[in-house]
């Protein structure tokens, strides 16, 4: 089938965005082929680059008018493929709309355009003391808006919760050019909650063109502590021990084995050896932190940690989180490749589903890492492989697939924070009825009833018409026949 | 016209859930006429009383093939007339689905019916230290079902958040008596946010049958103090000061003069004399809350406390939220009827928003009290009218409109905990452009199309056809023509 982006409506688009704001050529084309889930791609027909909420207005009413599908896109770090393009369609980059707009200190609101990064917010609010709690490992480089879509959360959302509990209002885009106002700056919801409905829908309800959000003062201590375990099971339980004192640390996670050997030869954090490193930190009132924090100790050494290092100062804090947020990168330092799962399990069930990942590992003979929020048992499995090696990627996508059946199978879910995007949607049947299935989708259709915003995401539809089956088009999972395995 | 709702309806009801469940004598339909918003009544033709999700599907299923009109109904102790009933259509009471199915104490999660009581949920894990967080005034009473239509908040959600931050996961009949499920145990919502939809949407969306919700461990240790100060605005500087210090209390209430008064008449809880009180209650591990008990007690007393109580124990904490908690119904000592509304101001607006509230008294010859949870700025005015002078009432109403209308332009809402309901829906035009309310109406129409699920709730649609205008049967603030002065 022709694309209907033909030449015509490639001008249209120049006219109404200007023409340095709109590309077309196949090497233009090239940087928006995936975001970061580098599997799956698709070209799109064009790309246009708005600068103003009503030039997003003027392409999306274009693409209803013309029946054109669209995928709108921040910086492209998301991991699930939510910005894949869809073959005959456009793509609707967000980064040219990266204006912080009004910085609120006293009420502790910054209104920001969505291309602006994750960081840029904390850096404009920190010299009045505040910062922007979600933090997912990208910050420095992805956009509030992809956060908004994917409801991103990061290392402290124990404690400060995803990107939902820091949104309070959206300027919002519908998929027929309709600009929304939704939520509001105070309380409760106001009917029905279409904001929580909107953050975490993975650009299929429409585009967000400006954002209200939530900045929280700098805690006045953060203390910070690395605990060395002989196994995962015995890190587990200084986890639970810690929640079960009515703790609730900033953050704690758990990295394997596998995991510190590779940031070992990525970043040199200088992690003492071990099985299983525990990061724990806590933050808040002085007071509060400096009595807490001698009770975490006692936990770690009851559980017989080998070690434990505390971070003396800003520098030796900084060292060890770059060690845990380099995790995903350095796995290259240990694989040619890697494919990042992330899957969910009730806390009580983490020791179980470890093992049988353990047991996958030997049988697979796929070496797999494990790097996780442990406080909401939001599991990040690594999974290493060859792409020289024929077969190689399809037996990580296996194995991944059925590290997601575990947590399924344990009461956990699909996704804790990347998404199901084009990587799982196959999946949704598994956690999901038919009637289920079909709420969403007539949810879905009472904002997009021409199924032209972002589709074939979330949901698994029949693949497009337009889309060629190759071999970055066509998902692993498929090719290896694992939906119906699953 | 005459209601479809006959005796051949009745009947057929009667088949479904068994004769001694179902109601349409008029004696038998006097205490379904209303919820805890007397203002508005309305009889319904019949009542059912299903005790399983089974009766509520065949129900449902009944009304939507023969075009009735349902609303759903918890134990009617809602403030916004949610369970309003439809004149000429059924009321679906949920009071006999009242079991607790399941308690994981290792997984913190229970899993109950819709009609079981929000206290009941704390009384079935208390023997294992765990309790049940969102807790309104009416906790005694009001069921969890009714707390998932409104999104009920209490005096903890500050600290601990709305209902909606507690359900894990619902059983949900839709309007059209299919059964679907809803959310899931883990992290972050796979697909589009249904769960954060449905909680909040006031009944208009289905039926809940089952609910798991989540539970925490009691904290180590609670502290609560009453501090007293010469002025509102006084005591409001105190919370500005606590919060900038970065603690987060579990609870932060302010009462006014004329509410104290109130509660001393009618629960004699012995508050020292005061133009304002303050309650503050920490909670945490022990080490914590001691040390930042003391931070407290220090900024009360920099800011000008004229006397500061510290609970010493359980009965004397008792006694402090025994005076709070009884402030809306201790009105009734100091006024012969009263009118509760709720509304919310950005924090920083307080005092520009609590003095207009003291012109309005004095220009409107009307009493009112104050009581809020000034930790995330959300009013309840309490205001005093006679019903025995005539207009005074519509008086009453009046007012509490012009306070809403201060709410909204210092930049707050028309609801913080209560729900619009039946009670607000003409100000809905007030928050919200036509193209965001439509939205919502598409939104709703996806899980009713048949508009059969407590239709005239939320928003401002014209009344129907069966609805008879009289002196309880039109809001006040339409009879006051309110709405196009508002």
């Amino acid at each position: 089938m022709a694309s209907p982006v033909d030449r015509r409506f490639v001008e249209e688009m120049r006219r109404l965005c200007g023409a340095g704001a709109v590309f077309h050529e196949p090497v233009d084309l090239l940087a928006y082929e995936c975001d970061g889930l580098p599997y799956l791609r698709a070209t799109p027909s064009a790309v246009a680059l708005p600068s103003t909420a009503a030039q997003v207005q003027a392409i999306v009413r274009l693409c209803h008018r013309e029946g054109v599908p669209f995928v709108a896109r921040g910086h492209g770090t998301g991991l699930s493929g939510g910005a894949l393009p869809v073959p005959g369609g456009i793509v609707i980059g967000l980064s040219r709309m990266n204006r912080v707009l009004d910085v609120d200190v006293p009420n502790r609101r910054v209104t920001v355009e969505p291309g602006v990064t994750n960081l840029e917010v904390t850096l404009r609010v920190a010299p009045h003391g505040l910062y922007y709690a979600p933090d997912p490992s990208s910050q420095q480089v992805c956009s509030i808006g992809g956060n908004i879509a994917e409801n991103s959360g990061g290392a402290h959302c124990l404690k400060y919760g995803f990107t939902t509990h820091h949104v309070l209002a959206l300027d919002f885009v519908l998929p027929d050019g309709e600009l929304v106002h939704i939520g509001g700056t105070g309380g409760d919801a106001v009917g029905p909650d279409l904001l929580g409905l909107i953050v975490g829908s993975e650009g299929t309800l429409g585009i967000v063109t400006q954002a209200v959000v939530r900045v929280l003062p700098r805690p006045e201590r953060v203390q910070t502590l690395l605990a060395a375990f002989d196994g995962i099971d015995e890190a587990g339980g200084a986890v639970s021990a810690i929640i079960a004192a009515g703790i609730v640390p900033a953050a704690v996670e758990i990295m394997d084995a596998l995991t510190i050997q590779a940031v070992e030869a990525a970043v040199h954090p200088g992690f003492p050896p071990a099985e299983a490193i525990l990061i724990v930190e806590l933050d808040g009132p002085a007071r509060e932190v400096g009595a807490l924090f001698d009770t975490v100790q006692d936990i770690c050494r009851a559980r017989r940690a080998t070690a434990i290092e505390t971070a003396r100062d800003e520098e030796s804090r900084a060292r060890i989180w770059k060690g845990r947020k380099a995790a995903f990168a350095a796995m290259g330092r240990v694989s040619p490749n890697y494919y990042v799962q992330d899957g969910v399990v009730p806390r009580t069930r983490l020791p179980e589903v470890l093992r049988r990942i353990r047991e996958l590992e030997a049988r697979s003979g796929l070496r797999i890492g494990n790097v996780f929020h442990a406080g909401d048992g939001n599991l990040h499995p690594l999974i290493c492989y060859d792409d020289d090696v024929p077969g190689d990627a399809d037996r990580a996508v296996a194995a991944a697939a059925e590290i997601l059946k575990y947590c399924v199978e344990a009461g956990g879910s699909i996704t804790g924070e990347h998404g199901v995007g084009a990587d799982k949607r196959e999946f949704m049947p598994v956690m999901f009825t038919e009637a289920d299935l079909d709420l969403m989708q007539r949810v879905r259709a009472a904002f997009d009833p021409a199924r032209l915003c972002n589709p074939g995401k979330i949901f698994p539809t029949p693949r497009l018409c337009g889309e060629v089956p190759g071999p970055y088009r066509q998902h692993p999972a498929e090719r290896a026949g694992l939906a119906e395995r699953f």
